[in-house]
């Protein structure tokens, strides 16, 4: 690709950079997308077309179960095979802090050095549009300019988290011996994002217990008519079951009813939650400037009303108003 | 109060029996609210003002730290000094069920039998207006059927869920020894929504470790001016440190200011929230029922379109139609 002639901070060169592959104009729009910079949208729109064919990989688990060490043993893997690498980490242990860890940075520090491998880490809290949002704008960008791998990790708790790996193609539930609880937690609604479980710290005593727990819960659904999920052992600390692992995650196809029913519902979760950002910030900034909110806040402390007849009054102020959705 | 008249599944006689206290009445209101039925609003306009007087207790904290133990126990407690409690467990385990573990239940059952504690349950998942919102509604029917205490139980982890306990008026910080990197993980952040720290589990070797980085950290924040939070010692499957815990929550005042911003917070936050939910429902129906829904998401899937433009040229459609807002 030419070089483009001016560069600057607009977005067309920035976008032209990204498409080219460099690793700077990535961070950089990335960081511009997220911050919902004017223009973000014509920008995604432009390198929309040049994503899709990145292959992304959501890996999940309880705390503790060494989800960033085994991120970074696949990514290491992946490159070997001459991979391009993205990773994703959202980080599951700091809800409160609106940003990201020192810790999760550190542990990552032995392929913060791979040029082939771009990391970037996320908030839980606090992503304008949303949690699941930002990381699919993320992976969007990394895929256009030129991953072919993106991990995405991120804890299997919480309601957001777990929109984030159903944005992906491929789900890996991260589990550990010693867990039996745990599981049984999972049981009733894992099967339907999980796509291939792994029983990390598999040296650890109890790994055959954790492996038959999964057995027996997998062989139940299967009845159901579902195809049963690998489940694979690793030890991410000792590098062991690594290239096992990576080569189930290269290979593995997803049935292709199933692919069409995750993609279609992906792409009805997006269209509705970008949608509904842009209604709503619309609406939100409004009522501030105006100082509806405010007085409303007001009337509702001083118990002059309830939340439920101020919401009603608000709604038919608001309703029918053209400049509504200018965003 | 006077038995009324007609008792059928109207909102009128139900509510009339929520507030005289009748337990089957508030748990018919709640599935009633939480399923969104037709009237739910005005009825919980209907309640609202016999509400506000019970005190909302958040209790937190990572996944095994004893919270549900620990609030049988304060449950327990409340009740010999004569206290009416409600129990709300947002289910942290089962976050993929959308529905909530025999195993919670099995642990309350100590106090299942108790009548003067009113124990719901609710699923992370699938609760029409979001978690925090529905946890909300559900503590303000307790409060209007005379419940004097409300203890409101959930994890930690997940952004959901941490704004759940922020609807709380007091919010309680579950902490176990042996968790040196969970307390980091807290650190930056967490001193903004917890009044109190719980260190359960102490009979545990490293409750006092843990104990002193509590306080180190709280330390440090106090520079910024805030009141440095209570942290107790209680072995929840012991009984012990519980009556002193209670006492605790009983007397704990929180500063005016800190307390009128949160009150503000609060009321912005479920005014947005549900504004959010009643034009993001008008919108959703619409675009289902018309079929642009779909339409869009063929677009997308076939590569036709970008989201972005898909979502520009819809609000474009929806921009200022009365119709939108008819709830």
């Amino acid at each position: 690709m030419e070089k483009p002639k001016t560069v600057n901070n607009s977005w067309n060169s920035l976008v032209a950079w990204v498409l080219a592959g460099k690793v700077r104009a990535m961070a950089r729009m990335i960081t511009r997308v997220e911050d919902r910079e004017p223009g973000w949208k014509d920008a995604m729109k432009a390198i929309y077309s040049a994503s899709g064919s990145a292959k992304v990989i959501g890996i999940t688990g309880p705390p503790g179960a060494g989800k960033s060490s085994l991120t970074c043993e696949i990514a290491q893997e992946l490159v070997r095979l001459g991979q391009k690498v993205g990773i994703i980490a959202v980080d599951p242990t700091s809800p409160f802090t609106g940003g990201s860890l020192l810790g999760d940075r550190l542990r990552m520090k032995k392929i913060f050095t791979t040029k082939e491998v771009f990391i970037r880490s996320m908030a839980t809290r606090g992503m304008l549009g949303g949690l699941s949002h930002a990381a699919r704008d993320v992976a969007r960008i990394m895929d256009a300019s030129g991953k072919d791998i993106i991990l995405i990790e991120t804890v299997g708790v919480g309601q957001d988290e777990i929109e984030v790996v159903k944005a992906a193609d491929l789900v890996m539930m991260v589990c550990i011996p010693g867990q039996g609880d745990g599981i049984q937690a999972l049981k009733a609604g894992v099967m339907e994002i999980a796509d291939i479980f792994i029983i990390n710290k598999a040296d650890l005593p109890g790994a055959d217990e954790v492996m038959a727990d999964i057995g027996s819960m997998l062989a139940l659904s299967s009845e159901t008519g579902h195809p049963i999920p690998p489940v694979l052992k690793t030890s991410a600390l000792k590098s062991h079951g690594i290239r096992d692992l990576v080569a189930t995650l290269l290979t593995y196809q997803t049935e292709k009813n199933i692919q069409d029913f995750k993609r279609e519902n992906q792409a009805k979760e997006e269209i509705l939650s970008l949608m509904e950002n842009e209604v709503f910030r619309s609406i939100h900034n409004r009522l501030e400037q105006s100082g509806e909110l405010s007085n409303a806040v007001r009337q509702m402390i001083d118990k002059k009303k309830d939340p439920y007849s101020i919401v009603t009054e608000l709604l038919q102020q608001l309703d029918g108003k053209a400049y509504l959705f200018k965003a």
